[in-house]
């Protein structure tokens, strides 16, 4: 199975492809979407929308997975992220409509059994579990990968949002 | 010139379609877009994406006006609000290209010359501008016609998001 993990953001976007097969997981590519900061929020929106359907027509997963919103310091950044964040729940059902999502928490506990784990401890788990040389870059992306090996491995658990 | 006004939710998004001619204001539709309770949040994304992109192939306007968020008490709520809102943004700018935000503040100001209005004082104004018989309802519809009329009356101050 082909899963897509998407770190949903306004600025920036972290994805990973990964294919999984039981316990064994490969990685097929991983990266980020950004938007320009001094354009409005349409034209970035409607990036955002664009880019996401590229990347699910690109690599055709079967499903993709989701990290939720938390709030967060800064309420008018947090806003945006949420308007981005919808947009991509939207580009996700439109081009493949198997969409699920994952709390931080889920996904602490997923990858290294314990929910207060440290971002770093996170992404040595992902180097190890995909079999990488080095953890990948950025952050961003590093993440959309911890999230697709969530979705591979805790699938049972998660709420499923299928058109 | 045609404007839509949208008053933006998640369970329940008002609309509201005017012909405005310098102080002349005629009203052509007006209602709500709702979503239901039942369905999970990817579902009704779709549902506003495409309750919206069918409004404005109905109407054709010619600039569409969206009210801000300002948060909010039940920030879960507010998320899937905001969730929304970005989805009915990147609609408006598929669609239509001409998108323009308002601030409860400016809405409350333009319709009535006093920031702290009451919303009763609010549709008073919607009601008189354009010679209804009576307050539309509901009031998100009523809202959403405010946000036009507001556009109407001062889009030399807004801030212009077009593609």
């Amino acid at each position: 199975m082909r899963i897509l993990g998407i770190d949903p953001g306004y600025a920036t976007i972290g994805y990973g492809v990964i294919d999984t097969n039981g316990n064994k997981h490969k990685v097929i590519d991983y990266g980020v979407i950004t938007t320009p900061k001094n354009e409005n929020i349409a034209v970035r929106l409607a990036m955002i929308y664009d880019s996401m359907t590229k990347i699910i027509d690109k690599f055709k997963p079967d499903e993709i997975a989701v990290e939720e919103l938390f709030f967060v310091k800064n309420i008018t950044t947090g806003i945006n992220v949420a308007h981005a964040r919808g947009v991509i729940l939207l580009a996700s059902v439109h081009a493949c409509g198997r969409m699920y999502e994952y709390t931080p928490l889920q996904i602490k506990q997923a990858m290294t059994g314990y929910g207060r784990a440290e971002k770093r401890q996170i992404q040595e788990m992902v180097k190890m579990y995909l079999n990488l040389p080095q953890i990948p870059r950025p952050d961003d992306a590093a993440d959309a990968l911890a999230i697709a090996l969530t979705h591979a491995q805790t699938n049972r658990m998660a709420e499923q949002f299928s058109l």
